[in-house]
């Protein structure tokens, strides 16, 4: 590591000579390997552009020149030669850096992003500013990958940038693939023109963008000379080069999904080190994939739906069983939900499978297309809750607020494995309207899962346990803590347990019932407080005059940052310590 | 009208020769002119596809074959000849037809539409749908004007269509406007197609469709032979029509923007009938209008931002007298949000004006580029409250539910013009934070209004009348309704009112003195009560203890349909009727 040892910022990279370059390239490389191999993180994107990392640093003069990763988990090598190199061991870590550009943690870190397909219209914004301020020289830029450029959104900063006289400089980096491969007719067609196929027409020069391409990104050489030149010429321009995601390490180019985040190994071979699986309860994700496959085998109505993530979804063992009721649309929110509504509208069982996060992107759709016409979609809100190391941008903390106020939906949150296929075989069987189902990232609780399935009726919770003076509603899996707690707390007497499951209807009939029977009540939940699920049952209450002590307990209005799961748990005081704490108390002072 | 009288359906339009359609065309232009002269409604849109309507519903087997329009207000012309001649007087009235399709009104509705872009998502999920069922026969397609088109929904709908093998139309209408001018480098493109200077290329074949234009939209046997030649070619087509934007009244095509929704005129000779203006107080619109051409004079930080509303933001006068700091992007609320956060990064102050409702398709933006990285972006939610004759699709009434769970945002609603004007000067003085700013459509109270600037400190109520028995707490301009309901009660002096104008942070020092002086509280907002202002109320009390009775008035848990401001308060019992006697009760109980 000589050459990168001596690259403290862009500036000393800019006092090498061009042919020491590869070098440095080689060496970040490796340097990108050894850590993600023993700390875990993204690989497979940054690998891929290394060069094109050297080079826009070497030939752009950042931080002054503004420059923006689309989707941030391709800026490893962009934070390793910014100055974060000692501490780019603590990558995804509570109190390290974030896996993902952002503004407070640098200032080479233009525009923060996570979410993908939002650096065209940051840039541009950014561009304009330069402009108003009489400031010539500033260049502009945004690295977009293939599949980012596919969704609306960026489509829609295309469409302005083309109109406007500003130095935006769009590095379109195609490499075929986001998480899982991409898809639909842009992807094919900047296939045609990798292979000379495509016509005389090029899609970016209609929308008035000045297109050079397609170009080699792994060749330095080519790249410095190409983006020097672009450099001097006005005007928004798009490059269009081609690399390979996890070039560099073989395992990795050869297996593109599963090195987008392998986890923990060999930094020489590439091996993954196997975590040992035995006795864990699988994921809730394999518990929807294999459940959803389960029932569309017996029900032809079925259809899934998911954008862009049949990996990590686990919609992808429908996508191989039944491919043609499976449809990865890509990264297109909007356009799922959408054509969600359509399908339903015909008579169809959409499984519409979107992170808590994502479902952000596509609200109006939500409300526009499925609420008001009462179509019987079923979402599947992945990943609800706190996420851990993706951090703020990917935290699925607001879905009980943001879909709760929206009438003729239906909330539910499964507090376990069977509940989420109990409740996935009850939305089949034909609701009378749409239905959200939220669900944590990762294992459950239940190694026992594959029961036949029960009817859940809509609005009905579950008393897990009788108590007399204290009574904790949850709503999802977070209610496994307070069955951790009670044990803890030697199964006190006077504690109720009640698993709410749905966030909307409420169970209110169990409610009057629990504001009768006990002194207290506590709330729990694993999202923000404001309008969430303890919110409702305070409206429900306030409405019926029930007087009794509630006390909610979700998280407080602010961001909570990136750590393990466990972790951010105490920070939100949501985490069984703070519970017990609380309970204490409280039974000990009334 | 001897043609459409005969027109209860397509079924007898079909019987008619085709020699007959133009007379139809012209008859169904002349019915919809007299009745929207009369009873008001969109008019420019509907006037422009008469001959696509007639050709549509004359080659396709509606409702078998699906039809889509989207954004709906260009489907007069359909909703006459399919069934609703009799009650087409009744458009847009409380109990009347709806002015957009609408699923549960006809099964000619495919679907139903009122924002925008949403058509092409919807029909290829039923495309898929007829697909699966195997069914060969059925015809989709889906009428999508060029402002549209361009929005990136329209485009993440394209991107999957073109590697489909659905029997999907698209028909670009083609007219150069949507409600005012289309912006953007497509609209460019198109333009150049239009004039046969665009290249070889072409920028729907890219996206693997097969395309054939631009043909005259008003040429009815051009379309009914290409329509008739499409419809048995399979796979995904598009077909690019030109038409003019209020054909066939010349006041309509000369002036395009003033006659999309004209009001009452002349039906023959098109001139608009004047209201009486005198003595109202002004649109809170034109005051936002005013007001920021009168800070951004002073202020060159100042941009201005909307998403294809100039005219009825008023964002206009910004864009006539300072035109390169004020920005129509086109119908793309996402990027007008990101490039809003791009510029406020770099220092400048954006007002990003954007309907409420309108607001619900850049949530994520708002969430993940605006408010995590707390960029000060000023938020200008027009329509906010219940809009009236658009109805369900429309109303802003989730605003402060989907907002309120957001970190670092403040929201405020203005009572009337002269809060709206203070606050705008606050905000660009410069906040460490987001900001919203939500009032509605509409003339405001506040006749005399152009008073010097006053700073609101943030988080401040107002006492508006001190009373000992009962606080009445509002938010935003429903605030005057109580100041008239206090004058119908003599100004009892029980009574005490509130102007909370914060949704966010809430004044909590002045809830403390309310909770301590008042017997019960009453919460006042135009929004839906799950999770809203008088939520914000609930949690705080909750929090510290207050244990007075809340009574919380706003929109109950159903989708509000089309009817008169006045005529929709009332069913959603926050009219001052409804209050009244509630108080009267309450007072008189106690």
């Amino acid at each position: 590591m000589e050459l990168l040892k001596k690259i403290d910022s862009p500036k000393n990279l800019r006092q090498l000579n061009t042919s020491e370059l590869p070098l440095l390239a080689k060496e970040l490389r490796e340097f990108i390997i050894d850590i993600v191999a023993a700390k875990e993180g993204h690989l497979g994107a940054s690998l891929g552009v290394v060069e094109l990392t050297v080079a826009l640093h070497y030939v752009f003069d950042t931080p002054n020149d503004k420059l923006i990763w689309d989707v941030g988990h391709q800026a490893y090598g962009h934070k390793i030669l910014t100055g974060r190199k000692e501490i780019f061991d603590t990558n995804r870590q509570l109190g390290g850096i974030s896996g993902f550009p952002k503004r407070s943690e640098s200032e080479y870190d233009a525009f923060g992003t996570g979410h993908s397909s939002t650096s065209i219209s940051a840039i541009l914004g950014m561009a304009i500013a330069s402009k108003l301020k009489g400031d010539q020289s500033t260049q502009h830029i945004a690295v977009i990958g293939d599949a980012s450029i596919a969704s609306g959104m960026a489509f829609e900063g295309l469409n302005h940038l083309g109109v406007t006289d500003t130095n935006v400089l769009i590095i379109l980096n195609d490499n075929a693939i986001g998480i899982d491969p991409s898809v639909g007719a842009l992807k094919k067609y900047l296939t045609n023109v990798k292979k000379g196929t495509a016509k005389d027409e090029n899609v970016f020069e209609c929308l008035n963008l000045n297109y050079t391409g397609p170009i080699d990104g792994h060749n330095l050489p080519r790249l410095l000379k190409e983006l020097e030149r672009l450099k001097h010429i006005n005007g928004p321009k798009l490059l269009h080069i081609i690399t390979t995601k996890g070039k560099g390490l073989k395992k990795a180019e050869e297996n593109q999904v599963t090195y987008h985040a392998p986890g923990k190994f060999n930094a020489s071979t590439g091996e993954l080190i196997q975590k040992s699986k035995e006795a864990m309860p699988p994921k809730y994700q394999d518990v929807f994939g294999y459940t959803l496959v389960e029932l569309a085998r017996k029900n032809e109505k079925i259809v899934g739906i998911t954008p862009a993530m049949p990996t990590g979804s686990s919609l992808k063992f429908m996508m191989e069983q039944i491919p043609e009721r499976a449809f990865d649309v890509g990264i297109a929110e909007q356009h799922a939900v959408t054509m969600a509504a359509g399908m339903a509208a015909e008579g169809l069982i959409p499984f519409c499978n979107i992170y808590s996060t994502f479902l952000q992107r596509a609200y109006d759709q939500v409300i526009h297309d499925v609420a008001i016409q009462n179509l019987p979609v079923i979402f599947c809100l992945d990943r609800a809750g706190l996420v851990g190391e993706d951090g703020a941008t990917h935290h699925g903390v607001y879905d009980m607020s943001y879909l709760r106020c929206i009438p003729n939906l239906i909330m539910f949150a499964p507090m376990n494995e069977v509940e989420l296929r109990n409740i996935m075989y009850t939305a089949q069987l034909g609701l009378p309207n749409p239905i959200a189902i939220r669900y944590p990232r990762g294992h459950g609780v239940t190694k026992e899962w594959k029961f036949p399935f029960e009817k859940i009726e809509i609005g009905t919770s579950k008393e897990l346990r009788k108590g007399s003076r204290l009574a904790i509603l949850s709503i999802g899996s977070i209610g496994n803590h307070v069955a951790e707690l009670l044990e803890e707390l030697n199964q006190p007497k006077e504690i109720g347990q009640y698993n709410m499951r749905f966030i909307k209807p409420l169970d209110v009939k169990q409610l009057d019932i629990i504001f009768d029977t006990y002194e207290h009540i506590i709330t729990l939940e694993d999202g923000c407080k404001i309008g969430g699920f303890g919110s409702a049952v305070l409206e429900y209450a306030n409405e019926l005059q029930h007087t009794k002590p509630i006390t909610i307990f979700g998280l407080e209005d602010f961001f909570i940052e990136h750590g393990r799961v466990d972790e951010l748990y105490k920070i939100a005081k949501i985490d069984v310590g703070t519970l017990k704490s609380f309970i204490l108390d409280t039974l000990n002072t009334n």
